[in-house]
């Protein structure tokens, strides 16, 4: 995601990775609303462009939730339905893929928006880091105080060891905690060389570089370089993970099921993609080894498992397919369920951990996904937050390292994805205990397990969590909250605590904005603005001038604006390099309330229709947030997001798609909207591009004609 | 689109191009209703497939029609608006995008579905084709009676010469009707060679085949070899074609606009992908080059056109893109115009002409697209009514080389497509006429002109049959009309005649299947029924069995033919390889009329959810027709289709999607069904596929999982 971002932004970078290509991946496969917002951001209509965007069209939708469990008879049986994703958060819903396919995508992406010129580089094992003093305060960007010293090692030593059964593909080798001791002891001759100080010095190159991000997983070596620990615990509960093709007379096998059997555990379905299906199960009976009791000095990790101690850990090469399904058919009982096409299998224990510190070194470098934070997988969250962590920094990363905004910025990365780590780690650890515990039976004797409704609430209000669609940015230098007129509510519906301005009193500040339809005045043509927000690596300034022909004043207001704009000493051109477009760094997009038939485009200030070095029009920027459409019915943006016609507003929204600041639709409003981008945005107006503005390439259609600087 | 039918379908063919890769192509733009559902019908959700899924998405949606003419001031201006797609007739809207995008979807799709093992060869020139005489009754699908001789050409020699600029691309070279003259005098040496009789022999090859499909344009070739005349006439009227970013103060430019001005002639406004706009602009001054009379011996092809036989034919390297954008901008006053990032132009004559044969020897050899009808370009109906004649006779050939159906039915794509294109004539002759005639002035002197308001109407009246979506083929082998309980209607809306069945009276027979939504009862996600009649080159049965909860009765008669379908005498079974999947020659799709949450799975019969040779069942064969969906809206199919849930219906859809015959949901209605299969497809109850099923492929995914034999 962060490769992608880069490359999407045109700035340059590498991307090593110390596996081989040949390495077996791991194996999430859950993707949220809010990731498939950001995959299909990615994509912009007139781009000949196929990786991110086959994501909602090739991944299995899950439609519906049931639960199951035991009657008062203790029979197993369906005890409710409900939507997996809930109505109306998003236009997506929650889906699901292999994560090969979606690894392939972004490779593909980065190739795409690098023109090919960036390719991941392994096995190349990085050797250690180095960050430069420097005075906070002196801090330069032209500077390349990181040193990262790397070293190529052959395919073959990239190679973790395999456990279990050799034959099938599974995730042994890495999903259990002990890995990062069993790696080090059995970790490539190289990497040993290092340790010792024989690497040769002719095998290893030093780069030099501005930041550093690691991405590098649940063992981060750049985490332990930055000597951050993890803090959290780890569970008694086990469970197996199987991707099958399931033969079973149960009903409901495509549709995604938590069921918690009376005394055998439970089980998570997750219908996949051609006719796989995702099995969690709980697992009851799993060999341990005492020679790996934890007082035992050879394992020091944050284990809290008190088996650990005095049994010692899971034997993971004793956890086989066979015995995963045996369990599973106890859980499904009186149902049955046979396993072919058995594609992959794995086994973990539960356990929550998440890192303090997300950057060290000045905000030089940072850790990132599986790096900071690892949690159950069962609320398909671990790479949906993950992704998520670089697509927050991405863009601060690019504004910052093309001398657009200053360093300062890149504070908001731990500010803003810490919390949502602490909030994921809180979210699991609760579903993830109740989901492992034995389920109460109603009207029985058994009356001390997990409650189903409460399990059901749980889940219920976790949903808008898990989606990624409530995340929540606090104020700081990119999020104004505490200058808004502030509408609060915390109503206990899922939704959390937001900011809201009156004026648009249904787009919370900090959170990504709500994607609904509007009109283009040029064509007609219907869009959702989510995807006029593509992600490029620029700001936009929405400015919603209400109903222009009720209110005439209004159009007098917009076109006041002109003069601020076209001057220099204001933020669109004092930060814009000067011979960039225009909207190459803040893109102005105007939404008026009227029929489009009422009004014409030339009604409008230039702003709204700007011209090019050609001379040739952008026709759009100006829309229309009302009307019925030839063919996707009614459209009211501006009943959707609270706005009134008769006064307007101004919205700021980050390149992440995430609301910065809400302002009136005024001459005032406009010049907050100057006051926040003069806040951390770098003066443009002596910077002349080397390059010249990207036109027409030589197949002679437009190629990436409004990226950013 | 030959090609892509029968790689799909799984059947080795050749593909020759006489031309070099380096060609200019043809600049057709215009993609209708329905060329977007057949090239959506060609991807399918789990396949890793992102060619011609891609139109939809990179296309330009054109929404709007605008009209404008002189007002009785002789004012241009806008006259009304329409949507430039009738809302409902289909999930598409009318969409454009260069032609050299839609032929990379083509060569893309033929290299997926063949899995690289076809490819275009080019350039290879056709010498002679010969067809052994067959008696008719004894043609037998075993042979190979069609002997092509072929010869490997340079690519030097295989490009035709550009006429005009050379530095802007351009189709003059093809576009007037004497390039075939001229083709054949400055034809590429080793074409000359043959007709003097020397071609090296050593440089030939003879491909032995069964058919031969002739996709070789306006000028074919294989026309020529089968002597067929084309019939038709030219205009006077001349036509300019630009496509270029305009620079105007024009309000509409990016609508479609059809533009009439008081003395200066008409421009058709095509607003493109990218920012292009191509416009048709009628050219006034053109030279005329006397040498060219037609009473000259030289030019003796179908031209009807009295201008050029007393004063010439056009001059057509003096039609540049400065000679069209100058009509243009005296068509376009008071608004202005002008060019910027010109990527193609061309010139043409208005002309109609159709072949009267699309076939020949006992249809071993067929002729499609520009080689059996060229009319005007603007209605955009060239190259789409091109790509769906050999979309009609693709799967019929696939059928008949498989050996799973007689060559009989290969005479229903003359008898289906010679009235297509004779409709299609029509339609372009009298709105060309209409669009290239001087406007009648409103309430002034100029009443001889051509009325705005018939234009209008001929336009709306044309709008259904231009989108493609109401294409009806007749009664035929493998269309049965005549024997349903007809209820006919032609209101006059340019629907025109249909032919429907009293228990499905909104689904005219002999029409492609208007898609609707349905839910499937396995996942409850919401699908288009056409997303599940795929062109796989199966034929489909749609069971409608009503409401099973409210008529218990058609549970039962639903139970009954379990039976009647695994009668090996019965159309299932007997027309399916005896080791091939149950489906892969019919697939049985049953829809009830009741919420999915009212039954379940396992209350249905077997056969609508059928386990494959490992157990494994198919899910996707069940749907339930009505119901609220979680994320969009509320579904009916049974009111869509008419369909009565207390009676049911069952319907049989032709592998194009097109409704072959619809009877009664009752043991007497499938045994209908029965006879017509039993009419024209071919006993396989002794046929053992040499090859095994299809299964997983080595990375352990799906692959065609259902494709047909």
């Amino acid at each position: 995601m962060c490769a992608t971002w880069l490359s999407r932004c045109a700035f340059p970078f590498r991307i090593i990775d110390k596996r081989s290509n040949e390495i077996f991946t791991g194996q999430a496969d859950g993707l949220q609303c809010r990731s498939l917002e950001i995959f299909q951001s990615f994509s912009e209509s007139s781009f000949d462009f196929a990786s991110l965007n086959q994501s909602w069209k090739m991944a299995n939708h899950m439609i519906e939730m049931c639960f199951w469990s035991p009657n008062s008879n203790g029979q197993l049986e369906r005890n409710s339905r409900v939507a997996d994703t809930i109505p109306g958060i998003s236009r997506f819903t929650q889906s699901v893929i292999h994560q090969g396919n979606i690894e392939k995508w972004f490779v593909d992406s980065i190739d795409y928006f690098s023109e090919g010129k960036i390719q991941i580089e392994r096995p190349l094992l990085p050797v250690s880091i180095n960050v430069k003093e420097e005075n906070e305060g002196k801090s330069n960007i032209d500077d390349y105080p990181v040193e990262v010293k790397v070293v190529k090692v052959s395919s073959e030593e990239a190679r973790p060891e395999q456990y279990g059964n050799k034959n099938v593909a599974n995730g042994l080798f890495r999903q259990f905690d002990g890995d990062q001791d069993k790696s080090y002891k059995e970790k490539p001759a190289s990497e040993e060389e290092e340790e010792d100080g024989e690497v040769e010095e002719e095998d290893c190159e030093i780069i030099h570089t501005k930041y550093v991000v690691g991405c590098d997983g649940a063992h981060s070596w750049v985490r332990k370089q930055l000597d951050i620990d993890m803090e959290g615990e780890q569970t008694d509960f086990v469970w197996g993970v199987l991707d099958m093709v399931p033969i079973t007379n149960f009903p409901d096998i495509r549709n995604r099921c938590a069921i918690h059997s009376k005394d055998s555990g439970s089980v998570m379905v997750i219908p996949r993609e051609n006719d796989l299906v995702r099995f969690y199960i709980q697992l009851k009976e799993v060999e341990r080894d005492p020679a790996t009791k934890t007082d035992n000095k050879k394992f020091t990790g944050n284990v809290d498992d008190t088996q650990a101690k005095t049994k010692g850990r899971i034997d993971r090469s004793k956890i086989t397919p066979e015995l995963i399904l045996k369990q599973a058919q106890k859980i499904f009982e009186p149902y049955t369920l046979e396993m072919t096409d058995l594609s992959w299998y794995t086994g973990y224990q539960i356990g929550q951990r998440v890192s303090p510190q997300f950057s060290k070194f000045n905000n030089r470098v940072f850790i990132a996904g599986d790096a900071c934070h690892t949690h159950s997988p069962k609320a398909g969250q671990g790479m949906n937050v993950s992704m998520q962590d670089t697509y927050n920094l991405g863009f601060k990363l690019a504004l910052v390292c093309k001398g657009l905004a200053k360093q300062e910025i890149l504070s908001t990365y731990q500010s803003e994805r810490l919390k949502v780590a602490r909030d994921l780690i809180a979210f699991d650890h609760k579903l993830s205990r109740l989901f492992s515990g034995k389920p109460m039976i109603p009207n029985s004797d058994i009356l001390d397990g997990v409650d189903m409704d409460e399990f059901h609430q749980v889940y219920l209000e976790g949903n808008k969590f898990a989606s990624g669609t409530i995340v929540d940015y606090e104020d700081s230098l990119l999020i104004n909250k505490s200058k808004s007129k502030q509408d609060k509510n915390d109503d206990g519906d899922g939704d959390g605590l937001m900011v809201m301005n009156k004026l648009a009193p249904k787009i919370p500040i900090g959170r990504r904005l709500y994607s609904v339809k509007m009109i283009s005045q040029a064509d007609g043509r219907p869009i959702h603005i989510a995807d006029r927000l593509s992600s490029d690596g620029r700001f936009r300034v929405l400015i919603f001038p209400g109903d222009i022909k009720q209110y005439p004043n209004n159009l007098e207001i917009l076109h006041s604006f002109q003069d601020l704009l076209d001057d220099s000493k204001n933020f669109l051109k004092k930060f814009t390099p000067l011979n960039a477009f225009q909207d190459s760094v803040i893109d102005i997009i105007t939404i008026h309330n009227n029929n489009r038939h009422e009004v014409e485009i030339f009604d409008f200030p230039d702003f709204t229709h700007p011209l090019d070095y050609k001379h040739r029009c952008d026709y759009w920027k100006l829309y229309s947030g009302k009307g019925d459409t030839y063919h996707e019915g009614k459209i009211n943006m501006y009943d959707d997001y609270g706005i009134d016609p008769k006064h307007g507003v101004i919205l700021v929204i980050r390149p992440d798609s995430h609301v910065a600041k809400v302002v009136p639709f005024s001459i005032d409003g406009l010049k907050q909207v100057d006051e926040y981008f003069k806040k951390f945005m770098i003066d443009q107006s002596n910077n002349v591009l080397a390059s010249k503005p990207i036109d027409y390439d030589d197949s002679k259609r437009f190629i990436q004609p409004r990226l950013a600087v």
